[in-house]
């Protein structure tokens, strides 16, 4: 008689505290780790229960790949930028996300991955808005 | 008068080295590369000169999706898998190479990630050949 109630996606508490929100595009929410190391972002698909790329349908997939496309040319664009690292790992916080991550030779983990090795340095307010600022200029967020 | 003349894509031959081909999809060589601690593949766009995802242009990026989004649930359907590790790093061997890795709770590198944790153990044939046999039920290769 009644649909079955839905379940509201919520970000991880755990992405929460490690990042900073930017904006929403069409399916993703995209954060700043706040970790002055690397400029960072992360892609998380509003799609509640979402664990792997694959528990998106096909659209949702064509779109995500369209938004890391997207994001990974923006932080190309207003950084200096060696290498992209793009990543969907989840053995800790499970919640579907991908990390978007700039690297220059010889950054604090360089050549390994961002992952597990240095520990993050956290942004000053006034570095991390004009990050921010910077990222918005080039992204129309919803 | 004449056109410039292309560049053969090649397979980077430390990706050579440390793989076995598996077989050709639409745009992506698949290589199993030659690691027990986990099942593990990476896809080649075969796009001379491409590094970066977003050297390719919109068409192969969705390509690519498909054939990650193939290959993940492969792989997920023929090994027991707790999560997929999915990442194009690239700081090492530059050219475009995406890593589709099935991690089990416990595997060698849990939680971290696999780049640079545990040093590789070697197949033997035959494992390898039953492994690569039965991704290949699975897949039409062209």
């Amino acid at each position: 008689m009644f649909p079955a109630p839905t379940t509201p996606w919520l970000l991880h508490p755990q992405l929460a505290a490690e990042t900073f929100a930017v904006g929403d595009l069409t399916l993703s929410r995209v954060l700043l780790m706040n970790d002055t190391n690397y400029p960072w972002l992360v892609l998380v698909p509003r799609q509640a229960g979402a664990v792997e790329i694959i528990d998106l349908d096909d659209t949702e997939q064509a779109q995500l790949m369209r938004e890391i496309a997207l994001t990974a040319g923006v932080l190309k664009d207003v950084t200096v930028c060696d290498k992209l690292n793009i990543a969907a790992i989840g053995n800790v916080v499970a919640q579907l996300h991908v990390h978007i991550v700039v690297r220059r030779r010889g950054d604090a983990a360089w050549p390994r991955p961002v992952w597990g090795t240095v520990p993050a340095r956290a942004y000053e307010a006034a570095e991390r808005e004009r990050f921010i600022a910077a990222i918005r200029a080039e992204i129309a967020f919803g």
